[in-house]
């Protein structure tokens, strides 16, 4: 029954397959007229420019990256030069999972547009379309990467060494598949970050001069900045993300497959099916996410798209929870299973299966936590928008502690979800439920895509002239766009939190430690350390667009100033210059925090050892998922806040509009939100994982023992006896304590 | 020569004689003409109403919580009903301390006002004195409780019963005094969070009022909210910050003293000296900075005060480290010292006072970073008036992104003092590096509560309509109570971070765990939620001073709405409704905050058990400090960037003042700061300490395995049992790992 191993690569090119089909019929769709066609142009051209500056940077770090990779892997005995070979592939797909979404959301824009002018229904179908070639495009290469990889390396490691499937041999084909992950994950930081303060300063510099010094609307074509805009909607909210959600994924079924092979299972696929099992949920998830899109559709205008967009998502998270049932009914054995650690509780299948459930649970309650802190109408955002009646002070305040507020809930399903479904399978349990939860990724992502693309659609409507029910309809699909993205943010950052464990306990094992002690004096400093990460990430990408959106303001005042006739329609701004100021300023701004995330764990675990090391890990993830909770909420809050303007808004019995004093104050609060939601929030989560699989990948470099047979026989041996002399002298000491 | 043990509260008396004949000093100091007593009795009955309104609360809170502690203490075998008493006089002394200051102050204020007349060196005499009457009424009480609690306790459960000093008998003697640092840091976080809602809601209500819509400047008689203003500056800046620095020191010893008890000693205080040292080292600080007080004046008007500060405050330090050598080299014994706890490292008594010596390094550092961060001229209060100058939103951006790189360096400083004083001298030296920081906290205080106290007499020249020249001299001083309002914060936060170690090992020890281990799910799930705590406690914080503030400027617009006349100066201003509004909100709302650090831990620690509730800690200690950090440095560089427009600012080649559109942007961020810098920052250290000891207290209660001596043997011999079993588990298990 070994060759279930098979069906992963399998289900991944029925994905792509499938992606092919859903991206030719997005191509086929008519564009729109000439003018619409030049827009789409130029931000097709401007994204282009961008990914490839970022491919230039990213390819050096790769190469540089690889060969010390390749170098370092000749050096220890457990390590291998051809985990080089996998980061590089890793880093590849995840770079092309980016470009593939950027280059269909670049079609599919000016598509939805023309599509909009027929109907709400037919803009759905072609954005969302988009949204499902990217989703499929991610899952597909992810599932037939990790899963081919898989195919290879056990072959080579396992199969033709006759290597045991719980041992060393295993051991080593998952280290080397490690390497896939640390690629895919580094070009996601860089992307996110990257992508991020591209959109933001973009965004940001058009809003605060077009807007407000101005006084033209969003996306009008006579602010210079408007292409940068919506350049930055494709390479931040898509390729941005699509990298990132590829590098979380694959994180996520890793660290599943590392506690795997400590199980010892006595199974019909030769003990490897525990190993297996993530990557068959995952494939099976990408399944039920092609079948859950055929339901993402409308028929009247008056339809909710939201719920549309809910039934497809439940429709696969339902078959595939169902699916997992019988799965794992099937590939695991009967009666307990164990793992190979100390300490290790047993669990049976159904332990396991329950754990695939809690991952459901945590990610829907995620979801909605998300959305009541987000979304307009509910208590969150209606207390901003009464702040902001007594100015932007006020305004801040109010959002500040509501984002603080919000890590509430989600922390505590969270802890329980990660107590949960330990109790449900131990360690394995843990990453089980967040590869569960993962599993639905391609529809996940095809929902958070939608949103971009109907976002610039919008802005060609805008530019191009369209009528007016065009741009209203590409702005229904918008307001659902921001609440599926806030809610996706929700799903990353809980994924990231639950694949922490998992990737400690893979890290542990790995470094050859036994506990990871925080009442311990360096284990405490490497806590702090590790805490202030998120904080410096995030304070260097916001203030990276902070000062690139500063850049953006003065160009586009010089252009008004300079340019005669702008206003009058006359003339036409110079979009580029604004295009490579976005650029250059997201290329320079995005290299700090990538080297502090790939640098940090490497000092730390060389020069004080893998406890220390596994200190900071702790401290980097709390203050991530608590950093990122807050910054994404605060941030959508904020948003729809400013949003709820636009229909008007009471105060103190009193109808506020657009152009109001506390209208004011709340795009004050959208603003400082925007870097918060769009930067630095939503690069917590790869931060938290990449910096778990630096350590992962170094772990066999620092680890504390020798991890080969004979001796580790020897010191475990001498781990007794030095165990058994401290607790003697323990017993020595006792009579110090004598009792009154 | 256990005589020692008498010094301490000798010098604690001496303090409290030093501060009766300063403060009759300063009540012998002329008071000014009828105008200006009045209005200093109008903020002296505020500041008495709101502590007997808060005082009320803390009496139920005192009384029931003294019911179940001494309820409790019958329950377990190792603890007493005797604890409740010392929380009640720990709750008592701390509540005195800040009356004590605040009692002063409001003496001190109006006093000050009238030596601004005559020059700058009298009212630097005048209010240094003011702060110096708290300082040593807090460390007198603190010195003079402690010791004699010591005595009392020492004889009762030690000496009485021939008890050994490094047992049990010791331990029980330890843990009742942990009652007393309950007592005082429960009320210290209510004093704290109370007052600094108090302080705010009327700070911010009165500026966005004031300033902003009346136009009339700060602290203008016209404005209602002004004495609630100038009230705030003492039940927050004093009293709160009284009671905050008496619990953060009466802590800190604590921590050193009962990880003392775990050294064994061959001195010649019958062994008690390691448990001695803390208390004799804080009653020395307290006599030095006695001394160190009579330095700080200068002669001319020109004369920085600043130096004058600094003078003084490093002579109590030098003195004290110098000192510190002899008296360690004097108490300590020749060869090693060893702590009867597995895994503890050998150290001798010059690590010991390496230690110290860390520890005062440590301050230093921290007050130099907090220094830069807030300062004017510096690169990052310049870097926020810099984008003042593209409006509100990238002012609020630039300073949340410089508080939250101002973590970097103050965590890194952390991390090394945490490590190399445990090198130097185990967990012993932690402790220890903490209380040598802190055992000048007589001359700290005094340095930092002269800041207030000029502040109010500020306020009182201008309601009083004064010489310009008066209230100039005021400003000079109220400015650089800024400076070290937030180095003293750097200060408070570094103790928390320090002393955080030492009450985890304190927590261990008493709890009967090895480690507090976050690799195990429970104890991740308790790192999360703890690391939580600090968050929603600072939006609790943060949305109370929006919520009171709303109020304070509804009430303000009202009474300039309703009550004609007060513009032309014809019609008082209803003052007491404003005072009520402040006193009301902030009794309200500190007691949430207030409960969740007090309850957290207790159902944490009886629902899961010890190691997660050291999660939990670990949680809230890295999460807290960073939070503090963040919060205090942001609040205060934007703070300095509003003041820095005051005299003019240069940004790209204009000078811009007062009234202009960047400053406007910076009054903006400068109200965001308020509550992050005085009301919920300043809070972090307390909540640390405070759920630490609220474990240490509990810690008996939930201790996982019997602590006496025959059950402890038993559990040793289990404990070496099941260690063995695991460990030839695990070497049967290591033939799966076959090297290939």
């Amino acid at each position: 029954m070994e060759q279930v191993i098979y069906i992963v690569p399998a289900l991944g090119i029925l994905g792509l397959i499938v992606m092919a089909i859903k991206s030719a019929w997005v191509n086929k769709q008519p564009t729109g007229d000439e003018n619409m066609v030049e827009l789409a142009g130029h931000i097709a051209k401007g994204a282009m420019a961008f990914l490839k500056a970022e491919w230039k940077v990213m390819f050096y770090f790769v190469v540089i990256a690889g060969i010390i990779l390749a170098w370092s892997g000749t050096l220890v005995e457990n390590s291998t030069p051809v985990i080089a070979v996998s980061f590089v592939l890793g880093a590849f797909l995840s770079a092309f999972a980016g470009y593939i979404g950027m280059n269909i959301a670049t079609k599919a824009n000016v598509r939805t547009t023309e599509a909009a002018k027929t109907g709400l229904a037919k803009a759905l179908k072609v954005s969302f379309t988009g949204g499902t070639v990217m989703g499929l495009g991610v899952a597909g290469l992810a599932v037939l990467g990790m899963g081919s990889l898989f195919i290879v390396f056990y072959n080579v490691y396992v199969v033709s060494t006759g290597g045991d499937v719980n041992g060393l041999a295993m051991e080593r084909a998952l280290e080397v598949l490690a390497g896939f992950s640390l690629g895919a994950e580094s070009i996601a930081l860089f992307a996110r970050v990257g992508g991020g303060i591209y959109t933001k300063a973009a965004d940001v510099g058009a809003d605060l001069v077009g807007k407000v010094e101005a006084g033209i609307p969003e996306d009008d074509v006579r602010n210079p900045a408007t292409i940068a805009d919506n350049v930055g909607d494709n390479v931040g909210d898509v390729a941005g993300m699509g990298a990132d959600l590829f590098g979380s994924y694959v994180a996520t079924i890793l660290a599943s497959m590392v506690l795997g092979r400590e199980i010892v299972s006595d199974d019909q696929m030769g003990g490897i099916a525990p190993i297996l099992l993530p990557l068959v949920i995952a494939g099976m998830g990408l399944a039920f996410s092609i079948l859950g899109t055929f339901f993402v559709k409308i028929s009247k205008e008056t339809d909710s798209v939201q719920t549309a967009l809910n039934k497809g998502n439940w429709i696969s998270i339902l078959l595939t929870v169902a699916a997992s049932y019988f799965l794992i009914d099937f590939m695991l054995p009967e009666g307990d299973l164990v793992m190979i650690r100390e300490g290790s509780p047993t669990f049976t299948k159904m332990g396991v299966f329950g754990a695939v459930f809690i991952g459901l649970i945590v990610g829907a309650l995620m979801s909605m936590i998300t959305e009541y802190y987000t979304a307009m109408g509910k208590r969150p955002v209606n207390s901003i928008i009464k702040q902001s009646s007594t100015g932007h002070a006020t305004n801040i305040i109010g959002g500040l502690s509501m984002g603080m507020e919000s890590t509430v809930l989600p922390i505590l399903v969270l802890a329980a979800g990660i107590y949960t479904s330990f109790l449900s399978a131990g360690l394995y349990g843990v990453a089980i439920a967040a590869a569960g939860m993962m599993a639905t990724t391609a529809m996940q992502l095809a929902i958070d895509a939608f949103g971009p693309i109907a976002d610039n659609a919008g802005g060609i409507a805008e530019m191009s002239g369209c009528d007016k029910k065009v741009r209203e309809r590409t702005d229904i699909l918008d307001a659902v766009g921001n609440t599926t993205a806030a809610t996706g943010k929700g799903f990353a950052i809980a994924s990231a939190a639950l694949t922490a464990l998992a990737l400690f306990a893979a890290y542990v094992g790995l470094a050859g430690i036994n506990s990871i002690d925080i009442y311990k004096a360096d284990v405490l400093s490497g806590l702090f350390v590790g805490a202030m990460i998120p904080f410096i990430f995030s304070s260097l990408a916001i203030a990276a667009v902070g000062r690139a959106a500063m850049d953006m303001v003065n160009e586009v005042r010089r252009q008004f100033r300079e340019i005669p006739g702008i206003m009058e329609y006359k003339a036409k701004p110079e979009y580029d210059r604004c295009v490579q100021i976005s650029t250059k300023a997201s290329i320079r701004e995005m290299i700090a925090p990538g080297a502090i995330a790939l640098l940090v764990p490497i000092i730390v675990g060389f020069s004080f050892g893998p406890e220390v090391l596994g200190g900071v890990l702790a401290g980097v993830t709390v203050s991530g998922v608590l950093m990122g909770i807050f910054q994404n909420n605060a941030g959508g809050a904020w948003d729809n806040a400013k949003k709820s303007f636009e229909k008007g808004v009471e105060i103190n019995g009193k109808m506020e509009y657009k152009g109001s004093e506390p209208h004011k104050a709340s795009v004050t609060g959208d603003t400082v939100g925007d870097p918060f939601k769009d930067t630095s929030g939503p690069s917590m989560n790869i931060l938290i994982k990449l910096t778990s699989i630096v350590s992962l990948v170094i772990a066999p470099h620092i680890a504390e023992g020798p991890d080969g047979s004979a001796e580790a026989m020897q010191s475990v041996e001498k781990e007794i006896k030095s165990e058994v002399v401290q607790i003697e002298m323990a017993a020595l000491e006792e009579p110090f304590r004598i009792k009154e």
